[in-house]
C-alpha cells in the first residue's frame, strides 16, 4: 500500500518535471511572440496557493515571470478603485505574472464582511468581467485557478500551522473567521465563479494533494500556452455597446462665436476661481476624486485653460498629467495601463492633458493600433470610466474646440514669435493637414463616449477667455452636485 | 499710507510677473539642456508653502513641472527607508519637481516626537547630506527653501483657519502640537539647517508677506537656473572614501577547484533550503528586509543559483528583480533611481539579478557614463548601501565566479544545445573578449565596495553545486545573525 502510494507520487513528480521543462522550453517563444500571461491563483486560506505558485515557477528564468500579492492596506483600499492594485500589476508582453490571490478574494471577503453593499458587489462583478475581457481582448492569456480544500482539511491545516511558533502567524484572524464561516464562503466563492466564469472559465484544483494540484495547474498552463502560441496573439472584436449616451452635436455645427470682454472675464475669473478653491477644500475633506480630461485641437488653448482651472487648487491636492507618446514599457502593456497607474488618490484632482482618447484619435489615424483595437476602445473606455465613477470619481471631459482659421492664425503667431516657436512642431502642421479625418474621428468619439456619468463638453475656444470661464463653470457645477449627493 | 502700500504691492506683483515670465522663457533651454530641478519647500505649518508653490507654478507649462507632497502613511513609513518617498519622486531631466515639504520635516518631526533616537536622527542627517550631494553630483539643481513665520503669526493664522468650516481641517493635531512647541521646533529646524546647509545652502524666506516670499523664491530660482544653464550640467568629482573596507582577494588568486559530489550536494541542498524556509518565516515576522545582490560572469550560473535560493521562499515574500539596460525614463534620472524604486518592503526578500554595480562595470567599460561618474559611484554606492543597512536591511553581495575556460565550455554547450541557444547572445561573446578589462574593473569594485555592513562574497562556481551550497550557507548565517541581533 505504502509502496504503491510512493510509486504513484513518483509518477506524478516525473510528470510535473516534464511539464515544467516544457514550460521552460516555451519561454522563448512566449517572449518572441510577445504573449503576456496572467495566472490568477485564488482559493481557500491554507489551501497551498503559495506553494503551488512556487512549484510552477521553480525552474523558470527569473527574468521571465513575477509573483504579485497585492497588499490591500486599509489606506490604499479606500483611496483607489478596487481593481487598481491588480491593473497596476499586469505583466508586460512576453512575461508571466502570478497573482497570489486577487480580485476574487477581494470582492468576496469584503462582501461577506458587509464592507460593501449587495449593489456594490454586483458592480464589482461587472467590473471584473469587463477587466478580464479587456485583458483577453488586448492579447493577454488569463488562466484562473481556484485551489479547493474542504472544511475539515482546512481546520487540520490551520491547527497544524498554529501549533508551531514559526508558522502560527500565517493564520490570521481573517483566516480563522473564514474557517468559522466556511459554508458562507463556499456559497459566495461558487456564485462568484459562476458569475465571472462565462467568458474565461475558472479551473478548480484539488488542493488536498499538493502534487496533484501542481500537476493539474501545469497541465492547464502548458496546454493554454501551446494553444495561444499556435494561434498567435488574440485581438478582440468590437461589439455592440449598451451605454446610455448623451446626444452630442457634430463639431461642424458648433457656433464658435461666443466671446467675453476683458473686464467681464477678469471679474468672472476671480469669482469662479475663488469658488473652485473653496470647493477643492470640501472635495478634499470628503475624499471625492476628481478627474478632468482635456482633449482638443493643437493651439486650441488647452494649456492656458488648464492653468486657469489649476490656479486656485492647493498643490498638495492636484496633479497635472501631461500624456505624451507611450514609453516602451507602456507600449508593452494593455493600453489603459498607463492611465490606471496615473489615477489620483481619492480627494485629489487629476487633470489629464490629453488622455486615453488618443486610442480613437491619433492611434486610429496613424495606424498605431489595429482597426479592431480602436473600434473596441469606445466600449472599453466607457467601461473604464464607469469603473471610475462607480468608485466615486467626478469625471469630466473637455473638447477644446476652435476652427481651422483660428488654428492657422495661432500657428502663424507662434511661428513669428521667438518665445513661442518651441510650441509649434512639424507634427502640428502634419496633423493640421489631416483635419477632416480627425474631425470625423472626433465626431465619432463624442457620439460614442459621452455618457451620463462621464460626459463630454465641447468648449468653444476661438475666444480663449470664454472657454476658460465656461470650463470653470462646468467644473464648479459638477463638484457642487457631487458634494450635494454625498450629503 | 494705504495708497503707498498698494503701490508697493503693485510693484512687487509686477516683479513677480516679470520673473515668472523669465522662468517660462527658460523652460525650453532647461529641457534642451536636460537640466533636472528640485525645489524643496519646507517651513512652518500655516506658513503658506502651498500657496507659495502655487505662485511659482501658475504660468508654467504643466508638461514641465510636478508637485509632490510625499504622503507618509504609518504603513509606508515603517516599511521603507525614510528617504524612499523622496528618492522615488525625483524629476526626470529637463523637468522641475516641487516638494511640498520633504525630508527636513520628516526628520525633525520624528525626532521631536521621540519616534527616532538621537542616534538615528544623526544617521538621517548624514543620509540627507549624502542624498543631496548625490543629486547635485548627478547634475540636479537643488534649491532648498524654508518659509518662516514667527510664533504669533502662526497662532493668528491657525486661529483664522479654524474659525471656518471649510478650512478648519487644514489645521491638524500635528500642527497644533507644533504651535505649542514652537520654540523646540525652532531650535530643531535651525540646527537641521545648519547641519545640512554646508554643501547646498538653505534659503529662509519671510512667510509673513506672501508676495515677498514669492518674489524672493522666484528671484532665487531665476538666478540659479540662469547660472546652471550657463555652466551646463554639473558633474561631481570623485572624492576620497572613508568607509571601513573588508579586504578582498584579487579574482586571479581565487582557487576555483572546490566541488561537491552529487549525493552530498542533494543532502545539503535539502537541509539548507529547509532551514532557509524557516528563517524566511522569522524574517517576515520580524520585518527584516533582505537584499541579495547577484553579479557574475556570463554563464557563471547566476540563474540556477538564484533559483536554489528562491525555491524555499514563500512567493508572497520575495521578488526576483532582473536588471536589464535602463529604459528611457530610467536613463532620464539619477542612476540609483531605478533601484530605489525597486526596494523590497521590510520583511521581504529582494533578489537582484544584476544590480547598481553595472555603473562600475558595463557602464564604465562601454562608456555609458563619464569617468567622474563611475569613479564617484564607489562612494555613492557605499552610502546607498549604508542607508539600506541603517534602515535594518540585510545586504549581501555575491560575485559568481568562474574562469575563462569554464565560460568557453559553457558557451559552446549553449551553442550546441538547441534549448539553450537563446541564453547565448553576440554580446556575451563580445564581453568575453573584454575579460581582462572586466577583471580589472571587478577587482577594483570588490576592493572599494566590500563594507562590513554590505559585504561581497566571491562564490566559486566552476562547480555550480558547490556555488549554490556556499551561497545558501552565507545567506542562512547572515539571517541568523540579523535575527539574533534583534532579540
Amino acid at each position: 500500500m505504502s509502496k504503491e502510494k510512493k510509486d504513484g507520487s513518483a509518477g506524478i513528480k516525473a510528470e510535473i518535471k516534464e511539464m515544467r521543462e516544457h514550460l521552460m522550453s516555451q519561454q522563448q517563444t512566449i517572449r518572441a511572440k510577445n504573449l503576456p500571461i496572467i495566472v490568477l491563483v485564488e482559493g481557500w486560506a491554507a489551501a497551498g496557493k503559495g506553494s503551488l505558485i512556487n512549484e510552477l515557477i521553480s525552474e523558470l528564468d527569473p527574468r521571465f515571470y513575477n509573483v504579485t500579492s497585492p497588499v490591500i492596506t486599509p489606506e490604499a483600499e479606500a483611496r483607489y478603485p478596487f481593481l487598481y492594485p491588480y491593473a497596476k500589476a499586469i505583466p508586460e508582453n512576453g512575461k508571466i505574472m502570478f497573482y497570489d490571490s486577487g480580485w476574487m478574494e477581494d470582492c468576496v471577503r469584503k462582501y461577506l464582511h458587509r464592507e460593501i453593499t449587495r449593489e456594490e458587489y454586483k458592480k464589482r462583478i461587472r467590473a471584473v468581467n469587463e477587466f478580464e475581457r479587456q485583458l483577453r481582448d488586448g492579447g493577454y492569456l488569463l488562466l484562473k485557478l481556484f485551489v479547493d480544500i474542504d472544511e475539515d482539511e482546512q481546520r487540520r491545516r490551520m491547527s497544524a500551522l498554529r501549533e508551531n511558533y514559526e508558522t502560527e502567524w500565517r493564520v490570521t484572524a481573517e483566516d480563522l473567521w473564514q474557517q468559522r464561516e466556511y459554508k458562507e464562503f463556499k456559497d459566495c466563492y461558487e456564485s462568484f465563479m459562476e458569475k465571472t466564469g462565462k467568458l474565461l472559465p475558472w479551473h478548480v484544483l484539488d488542493g488536498s494533494k499538493k502534487n496533484l494540484a501542481a500537476r493539474d495547474a501545469l497541465r492547464l498552463l502548458n496546454g493554454q500556452v501551446e494553444k495561444a502560441l499556435e494561434k498567435g496573439r488574440y485581438c478582440g472584436k468590437p461589439f455592440e455597446e449598451d451605454f446610455p449616451l448623451l446626444k452630442m452635436p457634430k463639431l461642424a455645427s458648433v457656433d464658435l462665436s461666443p466671446a467675453l470682454e476683458d473686464e467681464e472675464y477678469k471679474k468672472e475669473l476671480k469669482k469662479l476661481q475663488k469658488r473652485l478653491g473653496e470647493l477643492h477644500n470640501v472635495v478634499y475633506r470628503k475624499k471625492i476624486p476628481v478627474i478632468l480630461c482635456y482633449e482638443g485641437w493643437d493651439a486650441a488653448g488647452k494649456g492656458g485653460n488648464i492653468r486657469r482651472v489649476a490656479r486656485p487648487l492647493d498643490p498638495r491636492g492636484f496633479d497635472v498629467m501631461p500624456i505624451a507618446s507611450p514609453e516602451p514599457h507602456e507600449l508593452a502593456r494593455q493600453y489603459l495601463w498607463r492611465f490606471w497607474t496615473r489615477l489620483p488618490r481619492s480627494g485629489h484632482f487629476c487633470i489629464f492633458d490629453r488622455t486615453w482618447y488618443g486610442r480613437v484619435m491619433v492611434e486610429r489615424l496613424e495606424g498605431y493600433c489595429s482597426e479592431d483595437d480602436w473600434k473596441r476602445a469606445y466600449n472599453e473606455i466607457n467601461e473604464f470610466e464607469r469603473q471610475l465613477t462607480d468608485w466615486g470619481a467626478v469625471v469630466l471631459k473637455f473638447w477644446i474646440h476652435i476652427d481651422q482659421d483660428t488654428q492657422l492664425a495661432r500657428f502663424n503667431d507662434r511661428q513669428n514669435t521667438p518665445e513661442k516657436q518651441w510650441k509649434l512642431t512639424d507634427e502640428d502642421w502634419r496633423n493640421r493637414e489631416k483635419w477632416p479625418q480627425y474631425e470625423e474621428a472626433i465626431d465619432e468619439m463624442l457620439k460614442k463616449t459621452s455618457t451620463e456619468n462621464a460626459p463630454w463638453f465641447i468648449i468653444e475656444s476661438n475666444d480663449k477667455k470664454y472657454a476658460r470661464i465656461k470650463t470653470l463653470r462646468i467644473v464648479i457645477q459638477a463638484l457642487e452636485k457631487a458634494i450635494e449627493a454625498q450629503l
